[in-house]
């Protein structure tokens, strides 16, 4: 679809300086961006491409005025980014297939419910009493277990495993290979040396605008629930085990793993590879550095932690300067020791 | 359902200290349980919230004499713990639904076969010559391979993939999301800078009484099998690589992962996110922390181990005093240049 | 199969030496073959074996001689590890079952095409306009999504899900539980303290020979392409995070990390458990230990580095060393104290 660069600075709500005329036809990114698309221009450290890229047209800050000549039209908005995330959604939309409707063959127990404009997609399987909300869209060879519920305009990717009893929110994206409400990790040590399974008879609580990445799990609770509150965004192959709870808009990168009954607080933030143990609490704003090792409470909000067992991360970077420097304390020692 | 806490009683073998009359219907935990509900006290930690529980009846240890006045019945018992999980796992026989029967559509090859009150679930498939034993359940979307066996009461979550030839023993729980069987990493370099993947032609062994977490992967061997001992339990996203050995009732926490040909010892434990080297040995009843890695080979059983590299545990506690402190260090030996 | 010796000696091109007409049935390990295998000896480390091995032949390098008496007959070819492989690969080709046709249920959409020769699994999905080159083979229980082209002789798993407009190549082997497509984790923070999601338009591209083990995860790039080149081999439970590229002939071992738009160079190695920051580049033959962490660009080629951060390998080495001595280093300073 082509569409006049004076149309898109419409939609943004920008200025267009240049050949408002000229017309594109798709997203780019500067570095790469040939004749016929539109691009922008956040982060200072691309600025040099502006002067080289093949973009028709480049969102820049109001402020922007060129130091050299350049070829691209300019559109001129208050936040280029955001203009830019923007165009992607509108695009998104138009050229994303919404999915309506059932395709067969799939399983869906007769007690089992659904709301309007659902789809449920070939070789998804709704159990006993399982309810989906209306334009929830369950894609092919997904299990939704007994008494599922999963609300109102969730996207269920393929392949993803909710166990019986567990919840899922509204508007909620859950990526393919996900398992939700698999077994805490819980075993009794027996005098013989085996371990007994403490049985685990809770669910898992998904609230309202979380995202999940693909083959995260999140186990349930021996009791009660495990929770992951609204707003949180979970990356790819993350482990959350047994009675976790995850506080709102929490944000957490891939493989990062949370051990058992860990309650971490809202708008935290944890790198990839980075372990919680369990049984502690993270205050609120808190933010992880990756592969770092959290071994106890965090009760200080908004403070930043990295290594394994973590330090602050002042102490951190003044650590690594130190280690590396040890060959030359030991030298020094050696000329003191030759003095004496 | 409604019992009263006299009926707990007889069944756990408690005696009850207050109104044995009164009745529960359900499982909490004791600083959130509610009325009507039974909850226990094991862990001293929790001790103040026996004076504020809103639990009808708590499980607590015989010599428990509380300090002050407080609401709920007690059911006094040797150990509370075990007591308690001896309840969930009534409650789970009473709540869980066994699954029976063959649900449509499915598919199972003309020469698979299975025993007896077994269930399959839609969408799961039962390759050629694949065996399953009596009372053992096969949640849907799951892949058991051309002839693979799996032994009797033994429960397959959704999405489970078992590829051919495996083994999976006699009550095992596997979780979804789990690959039994998939190729181990091998590959020859060539003179060309590419790679020739050698041929796995062996295949994975899972003996009695295992559970395997969520989204767990274990490769076959290259040659012979890649063995699961009886009573192992690995948490989730566990990597078990080819021709590994995992002794008997060894634990293996979530993320950790084991390269190829490693044989573990009997009773291990294997903290969560840990990195095992290839072509290895461990110790019986060696215990390694959590992010640590092992190098080499551990022949001293019972030994605890912490840090990557790993060392023994006192001597880590140690290296990270002396990492704290080296900041002073340094000033002691400025201290000492400027005296000399 | 029964096979003599001599037999087998010629297809490796291999001379016997002793019994060409006994026969073998089976491939072994030479610690633990039996009468009637065949096995060989590339590692020295292995040597003492080839006296106590059951093996009734052993491929050994031209120029071995023995120093004690042995039992088994030796095929002596220049370099037996790749013969060894070549036998795996003829063993494979006899057992393996290669399947053909599709089997029913299965979904494939009617504007999905696919070539000669090719195996579509029960509960396998084929999207709108999805293709499958000859020779491929898609496993049971499999998502392949609108639009998504897949070559020749190529081999897809059970369970695998790749996500609509992805591409993957020709020769490739993708194993069970993978997932390619799914969203890159980007989110722009709102001043409510939410996150919104920038919409991932772009797709992924798997080139040829690309092996990707069970559980590995692919995002999409938000715009453009989320690049593995040709030859490239992932171990189990990767993460590969959007607009990454991953170079030529580069291997990554099992739960390894790559952050977004990280650019990887040709016949890298990387190890297990790694962690790589985003946007950075990494050049040709760079070698990362396992559990490493690398914070930024990698210029020079052909080096090797471990530990979190990265350091070279030989400071490494020296840093692990003084780590271990730093409590003599303080008694050395203590002393020096005491002097003065």
């Amino acid at each position: 679809m082509e569409i006049s660069i004076e149309q898109v600075a419409q939609l943004i709500g920008g200025m267009v300086e240049g050949n408002g005329q000229a017309t594109v036809n798709r997203l780019e990114k500067i570095e790469e961006a040939t004749e016929g698309s539109i691009s922008f221009l956040a982060n200072p450290k691309y600025l040099p491409y502006i002067y080289k890229t093949g973009a028709s047209a480049v969102i820049v800050k109001s402020d922007f005025e060129p130091e050299k000549e350049l070829k691209a039209n300019l559109i001129k908005v208050d936040d280029p980014y955001s203009a830019f995330a923007k165009l992607l959604e509108e695009y998104q939309k138009l050229t994303a297939k919404v999915k309506t409707g059932i395709e067969q063959p799939s399983f869906q127990h007769e007690t089992a419910s659904y709301g309007e404009n659902v789809y449920l997609g070939a070789f998804s399987y709704l159990g006993e009493n399982a309810k989906v909300g209306n334009n929830t869209k369950i894609y092919p060879n997904t299990y939704i277990g007994d008494n599922v519920e999963i609300g109102e305009n969730t996207i269920i990717h393929p392949g993803v495993k909710v166990y019986a009893n567990c919840k899922v929110g509204s508007n909620c994206v859950i990526h393919s290979g996900v398992v939700i409400g698999s077994d805490g990790f819980g075993f009794a040590p027996q005098e013989d040396g085996t371990y007994k399974s403490i049985p685990q008879t809770g669910n898992v609580i998904i609230e309202d605008h979380v995202d999940i990445g693909a083959n995260t799990t999140i186990d349930c609770a021996t009791m009660g629930s495990t929770i992951i509150k609204s707003g949180v965004k979970l990356d790819n192959l993350v482990q959350i085990a047994h009675n976790v709870e995850v506080g709102k808009n929490t944000v957490i990168a891939s493989q990062a793993g949370l051990s058992g009954s860990a309650k971490i607080g809202e708008n935290c933030q944890i790198g990839g590879q980075a372990g919680i143990t369990g049984h502690l609490k993270m205050a609120d704003r808190t933010i992880i550095g990756p592969q770092a090792g959290v071994p106890k409470t965090i009760t200080q909000e908004g403070k930043v932690w990295f290594g394994s067992p973590i330090m602050e991360h002042k102490d951190f970077l003044r650590a690594s300067v130190i280690l590396r420097n040890l060959p030359k304390l030991i030298d020094r020692v050696k000329e003191l020791e030759k003095k004496l």
